[in-house]
């Protein structure tokens, strides 16, 4: 274990060359002309000014390229941060106002130290606690959040909110001030878009172009768009005919600056900067993984979390807002021959000099082409399958996701996400206190233990024999107890309790301590416990406790032994062969 | 199912006679004459006057009657839900203040609602989040904190504080104030007690009595105490002297009042009376089980909720506080032969003839003597073996123990629940995310597959067989992605990769996503996979999706059969047996 972990550029700095740098260089000329009108747009859709989403497409980069261990995630704003980040920031402060961009580079902070932390401490295991279900929602439902929040751009009127009906309400009461130009401009845009999407490819493949270069051409639509708009805006002077534009843009490299530390405001803001980090990563992390795993490369989770918080730290000290790794941009990167992280250094470098020369070229630019790019980019993300598959697959799962993408368009994003989460977990937890168990019996002439309800099998009056196919743990070691004492109550005869414990992977303290309970319920009823086929890392541990020493019964290291054995003691002086004879039972 | 699953006094008063009845007054008798201390001295502890004890003693029992599942469970104020009761009736409004009264019984009203619901909504298991270890925790940090908080009344002092740094430091800066008549009767009180405890049985019995009835004598100890105090009290004039006595306490029955409902007030109380009624039904049912188990009888947990829930409805509509069922008093109702919950009606109507005759006597009780009956009784509760036990077992356990301790002593009651329920948590979802696989290989001339690390085994270069020995959830769905994909990455000649899933009891939405994910990654790489022993309930599930149509290999029923048919797809002509003769595998 050295420091080299956390700079995983020592590892593929080594072996940098020329051929390398060649297809890092191409890739982040595409990946820029991809990510200046994101960029522009998805600042937009925080709520905040479009250079802020240049300044978060700079350093973030730099510092992923030192600290992540994906060679192709392109890091940068994207579309649920986005949205996550005006819900966020819109909740302390009004949009536009000083204090608004303050609590957005804020978040950027929070989230950045708060990533950067987990992963020293090597807590990426806690993003497991969002379930694909509930992933899948949040994404649909904030999808369809965003397109709807960006319509207003389109008819070119205002209409805020934070949840669905709140946007609907707006909507409908704004909609009889629908400019006609700005419909007519955003309507084209969004078809444009749509239309680039799909049908761009096979017409520029059809006009020559190889397959390859024509996709990658194809990914300039939203660039083409922007420069289309933005000369209908200045040959029509549909400025003045009330078609809104983005206006002056500041020229030059963002500014280096510390965050403002307001403990007041870190409070606010702590919970919605810990969702957004969690999201970020789960996002980030599923895209490196895809990724990677097409080059049989590897990411590691918890150094991502490094990567990403050194990103976000990154953008909050040039006032930009949190990133993460995006999807689209990062298959675009992959797919235009990206090979180290390096690539996503001299997208930055793009983006700087496009923030130094090209923002004049932006005062026309209209505020619906972007929110047309949105619309575009985030209704690929609402997906109609999965909950028809969950259905059919199963459905705790569906109602974790029904219940997220309910809350969060109902309630707004953050409690969406926190449903999502408690749903899952109270889904799991239910599950996880009442495992499996099943009271077994031998197969006839066999060393076999199988479930009394599923096969024709021998059991003896005095004896029970339970199987758990779970490990002891605290969730369900109530549940034990209420078991073992629900069969015992209703067996007259009984004698002897054989635990079969060939499925026990572990047992916790609370398990032991429901075992002690247990063995001392029983020991007051006349009857003693077993223990049979426990596993050697089981059985270690249990040494270390008094609970061997008190159990009333033997453990076994066969049930079949257990059986057999325990069959003869059954209070008469008999022989079990002849008995089970007498019984019918062999 | 019908409604008498809510009303379990149908069964048990199906078969009730005479000698049933005279076995349940001596019991109530007996508890009677524990109880009327108790209630005084709890009421005390929660900082409610004490008749409010008394109140919380009459209905609440009649409720339990008609709707507990446990026979000898004795309902009541007891200590711990006392000191809950204080800290969140304490942060609302000052002690001795009609707000202060009107909190404590909301707080019941609350947490009878709250208990009631969850026990139709069957959400017993939710009482499953608390584990042993964090219980014990709590109960040793409370013992702690309520002996230290009642020191002042043996010293005669004033000190509040809701935790141990605050009491501490009150009581330092009061104890030169300490009234010296006061604390000879206190500690020769606590004494006394503690005496009686341990010593008043073997010198009843030396003085002739039974063993059982010295027992039942004995437990009379803190009756005895309270009268000689008041005798000494009136007696030595100590009331003039500094020595505070309970002073009038109303004499009559229960007032019927519903509680006011205040919306504030209920939202600033939810979260304890959440908390007051886990613990205080964790803590129950753990009694009511033992004590049943020990006459092989059944509680049914979610209608102890319903019962508990009742109880302190009663409560709140007589204005009384938050009660559940004692541990100490249940014992002494179970050893005095008390048969069905009708016991504990009679203890209610012992309580009520005491509300109405028995107060003016208590008028020149001292309160040291009330609180030397809390402290010798707390101070039982305080173990300090589990630590110990905790240590050598278990680690984590012994880290939520040590969280629970630590947090509740320094940050109070809730604090201390609440971050025993997060640390116990965290450290389950941390194991669930990393469950136990390996690697494993065919043990030679066996059809078995045993752990590489661990045995002697063949292995193929072309072939990676995986084990995992826990349902694929999505709590280790991103864990088993790496996990195979980082084997899959050390192993260049890899064709084929086999999950052995005999231990695979159940696949969620996030598993499958999962298994498609490293599907399509291994496909990707020209690498198959295949699955081997798929449970039936599994498979049964898995057929509904479309994973096993999208898989690239086959489903094997056993392990070996999958090993053996492709050891021969190596991509080489030669017979299989041949080549690992060849690479000196058998």
């Amino acid at each position: 274990m050295t420091f080299a972990r956390y700079l995983p550029i020592l590892a593929w700095g080594r072996t940098y060359n020329r051929a390398v740098l060649a297809n890092d260089m191409l890739a982040a000329v595409i990946v820029t002309i991809m990510l200046i009108p994101q960029s522009l747009a998805y600042a937009l859709l925080a709520g905040l000014p479009p250079v802020v989403g240049l300044y978060a497409s700079i350093l973030p980069l730099f510092a992923y390229a030192l600290f992540g261990t994906s060679r192709t995630l392109a890091v940068g704003p994207v579309a649920v941060v986005s949205l996550m980040t005006a819900s966020a920031a819109g909740a302390v402060a009004a949009q536009g106002s000083p204090e608004y961009l303050q609590a957005a580079i804020t978040l950027a902070m929070l989230s950045g130290v708060m990533l950067a932390v987990m992963g020293f401490l090597r807590l990426g295991f806690l993003a497991n606690l969002l379930s694909h279900p509930v992933i899948s929602g949040f994404i649909t439902a904030s999808g369809l959040l965003i397109a709807t929040s960006q319509a207003k751009h389109i008819l070119g009127i205002k209409a805020d909110g934070d949840t669905m009906p709140e946007l609907l309400d707006a909507l409908a009461h704004g909609i009889a001030g629908t400019n006609p130009r700005t419909l007519v401009l955003g309507v084209v845009a969004t078809a444009f878009l749509f239309w680039v999407r799909k049908g761009a490819k096979p017409a520029l493949i059809r006009f020559g172009l190889a397959p390859r270069a024509a996709e990658m051409v194809a990914k300039a639509g939203p660039v083409v768009a922007v420069a289309l708009t933005i000369v209908a805006v200045v040959m029509l002077g549909l400025e003045a005919k009330g078609v809104k534009v983005v206006g002056s843009v500041p020229q030059g490299l963002p500014p280096f600056a510390l965050p403002g530390f307001d403990p007041a405001l870190w409070e606010r803001l702590w919970v919605p900067a810990l969702l957004i980090s969690v999201i970020g990563f789960v996002e980030s992390v599923s895209v490196a993984q895809t990724l990677a795993a097409k080059r049989r490369q590897r990411i590691v989770p918890d150094q991502e979390l490094v990567g990403l918080g050194a990103a976000n730290i990154a953008s909050a000290l040039s006032g930009g807002y949190p990133v993460t790794g995006g999807f689209a941009r990062s298959v675009v990167n992959f797919d235009a021959g990206a090979e180290t992280p390096a690539a996503g250094a001299y997208t930055a470098v793009g983006i700087a000099l496009a923030s130094l020369f090209l923002t004049p070229l932006l005062f026309h630019l209209p505020v619906a082409t972007l929110a047309a790019t949105i619309i575009v980019a985030v209704l690929s993300l609402v997906d109609l399958k999965t909950p028809v598959l969950l259905w059919r697959y199963s459905r705790p799962d569906f109602a974790a996701h029904g219940a997220t993408i309910g809350v969060t368009l109902l309630a707004g994003v953050e409690q969406g996400v926190i449903a999502g989460v408690l749903v899952g977990l109270l889904l799991y937890l239910w599950r996880a206190s009442r495992p499996h168990a099943a009271v077994v019996g031998r197969v006839p002439d066999t060393e076999h233990f199988r479930n009394v309800e599923r096969h024709k099998v021998l059991t003896l009056p005095h004896i029970l024999s339970i199987r758990v196919d779970e490990g002891l743990t605290y969730l369900n070691a109530r549940w034990l107890e209420e078991y073992v004492l629900e069969r015992v109550a209703a067996q007259p005869e009984l004698r002897h309790v054989i635990l079969m414990c060939s499925a026990v992977n572990a047992i916790d303290a609370s398990g032991l301590e429901s075992l002690e309970a247990i063995n001392h319920r029983l020991a007051d009823g006349g009857i003693a416990l077993h223990l049979s086929e426990v596993k050697g890392p089981v059985m270690d541990r249990l040494q270390r406790s008094h609970f061997l020493h008190d159990l009333t019964g033997r453990v076994f290291l066969s049930q079949d032994r257990a059986f057999s054995e325990l069959a003869n003691d059954d209070g008469s002086p008999v022989d079990p062969v002849d008995t089970w004879q007498a019984r019918g039972l062999i």
